[in-house]
């Protein structure tokens, strides 16, 4: 099934909000096998409404609408769809009903005179929201299935969440993407140099991508087929041909599992337990780890020393390393690690300290310089990177290293 | 200016990765009295570029594209827009020393028998990549102008940003958003019961839009004058309509800035330290307070305590306290914010505690507790909250009221 998402909402384009319920959409439409055509994100008016219906209603099998669903006045959805399908709008029994169900289970009352919730399209019916209060609107019109959710992420969510066993169920053929995670070479290097025939190989099996991320590419090959067991296959034969490649040695997994998924599924094999001292990362190291559920079994905590009275208190850094090598170091790095390592208790240690910018670079330690702890029981090390990018990518940058050092680490270690 | 973006890339529409360059084109673009019309998601095939070209070109002044422009095979956005246009491509010397430039200044060397960078199609530029290695192209086809840009976040905002005064040039009209940042009250509740006719006042003053946070609303008015002084004039009407509702003490700051930069401001203001201890947070606390440059100067560090070893070790959380009421509990969390405070040294602390889940929750104890401690010299306190939402979207709601927590304190607090 072709879906199209239309995002409709001022917000987004003036840059107030990000627009989160794309990737949602785009990796719930995957998972149920149906193909995302096309995302539209427009102005709150009806002529932008109108000429991307238009443009979109013969191509596409189910167009979801997000936003404009509120009870405030720039809510105008309803009303839009009303007027482009040329639908009178009525009260509708059906629909009072459902709201008043809706609001009863979040323990409110729904007022007829408050809301016009009940007031519908004629021919669409209301679907519940589960999270929020504004209702949704469902019609098929010829063969094309409309849904008008609402933009607020977590209702959006739990409102295709509702749906995904009768508006999304499921085909019978089986997509699956095989994906090799690799790291610290770049695209054009991989694709040019090393294996300028890569790509025609893996095109044999499917659709082949290549998704560079900072420090990393994904390589991906989308398989098709009937049985299991074909895909199986296909991706026997998709590993033994990049067993044989020079790239083998930086594919760090195979799968869609996330860096963060890897490295504790690989720590709680071995019975490691896991902790950071956080400078320049600044706590994203342990949010992106405890992003993951069951992340507490091996991630004990990190203590994120942004002022160098907490590296010296919390982490035991001599004053005279700070004094003499600065707080972006080796050094400090070095004894970070062996700070976070004995005060958490952990197995492994990684420490971050760096220069994020804008401000704060020097000639010597210019923006983007980072320096990388690592201390286990055996041994402690560290080394200085450098990396370019605004605040927000160097910080992702930092932590990206740290974590890739982190699940080396973890790989090498006998366990315990 | 009106400013479509086309974002051309599969990986976008399977969810593989988020598209993170509408949202800062739409603030690059806000900021330069610029229009973002609307942003088209596609895929990567000539069909789907061809309809949306023809569906937009009439109604914007310049179009973007992003992806397509790197060295595999998957990289056709110059071929499919020499295609639409009917344009040839031939060899272009200086589109060649642009290119050779650009390499060298990355200490690399460009090879003509690698890449094709330098082939261009008739009538278009290259535009330096500032970032990357796969350039930019520009054309001006009668007065529609289209720039052709890297996907790579990073590579497309160093391309933006070397344009913002050449090809974003601003105009003389001046455009403010002046908005009231309120916590605590649903938008339903804002506009239908407590202020009904809100609403209507603001929009006598411009363009309203409600947009709803978590745990917020901020209400913003677009203002357009021919002066600075006009659009002053303006925002003081403004608020003092807005100290005459029932809404002015749930208004925590009028104006753009994020709730975390609000409170670096004020805490620097008064010459406080912050630090805190997360359990449930993660380090999303410490994270989102340190994407804000100069967070430094007033945030000292948190100590991220997973594990209850962490909590009694680097916290000195009493066991019996753990024991007795548990890891969410008031009681631990008062205890955790006391020890914050002592450890790091900072004037307050904050500290969070909860269940984010989907595992963990008890019927006593469902996923969306979160005990949330607060701690000074002169008072330590804790509350238990309760919300609703998947684990990313908790961890979110519980900084947002750890945050919100913060910035009472501080604004209640004397200052030293």
């Amino acid at each position: 099934m072709n879906v199209d998402l239309i995002v409709i909402g001022n917000e987004l384009l003036n840059g107030k909000i990000k627009d989160e319920n794309t990737h949602f959409l785009a990796k719930f439409l995957h998972k149920q096998g149906h193909n995302l055509r096309a995302v539209h994100i427009i102005q709150d008016e009806y002529i932008d409404l109108e000429m991307t219906l238009n443009s979109i209603k013969a191509e596409t099998d189910f167009i979801i609408t997000t936003g404009g669903l509120g009870p405030t006045e720039d809510d105008n959805t309803k009303n839009f769809l009303a007027q482009f399908f040329r639908l009178s709008q009525d009260f509708n029994q059906e629909a009072l009903e459902i709201v008043k169900a809706q609001y009863l289970e979040k323990g409110k009352t729904y007022s007829e005179d408050d809301h016009n919730y009940h007031i519908i399209p004629e021919g669409f019916t209301v679907v519940k929201n589960p999270i929020g209060y504004a209702p949704c609107l469902y019609t098929k019109i010829n063969d094309l299935q409309i849904l008008s959710a609402p933009g607020v992420p977590s209702e959006f969510k739990g409102v295709l969440q509702s749906l995904a066993n009768s508006s999304f169920s499921t085909g019978t053929k089986k997509v699956k993407h095989h994906i090799f995670k690799t790291y610290r070479l770049p695209e054009a290097k991989i694709f040019k140099s090393m294996e300028p025939k890569l790509w025609e190989k893996l095109s044999q099996f499917g659709e082949v991508s290549s998704l560079p991320h900072k420090l990393g590419v994904d390589i991906g090959i989308k398989l098709t087929a009937e049985t299991d067991q074909e895909i199986l296959e296909k991706k026997e034969a998709l590993n033994t041909i990049m067993q044989d490649t020079t790239l083998k040695d930086f594919i760090w997994h195979i799968g869609p599992e996330s860096l963060e998924e890897v490295i504790i599924e690989k720590a709680k094999e071995k019975g490691l337990t896991i902790g950071f001292s956080e400078s320049c990362t600044g706590g994203l190291l342990a949010h992106r780890l405890t992003n993951v559920s069951g992340s507490s079994s091996v991630f004990w905590g990190s203590i994120v020393s942004y002022a160098n009275e907490v590296k010296m208190g919390c982490l035991q850094v001599e004053k005279d390393t700070l004094k003499n090598h600065g707080a972006v170091s080796e050094q400090t790095a070095f004894e970070m690690a062996i700070g976070a390592r004995k005060n958490l208790g952990v197995d492994i240690a990684i420490s971050t300290t760096g220069i994020a910018g804008p401000l704060g670079g020097s000639p010597e330690k210019p923006v983007g310089t980072v320096g990388i702890g690592s201390s286990t029981k055996e041994i402690t090390e560290s080394e200085i990177l450098h990396f370019q990018g605004d605040r927000d990518q160097l910080k992702y940058a930092f932590s990206q290293a740290a974590l890739y050092k982190l699940l080396d680490i973890i790989i090498k270690h006998p366990g315990k």
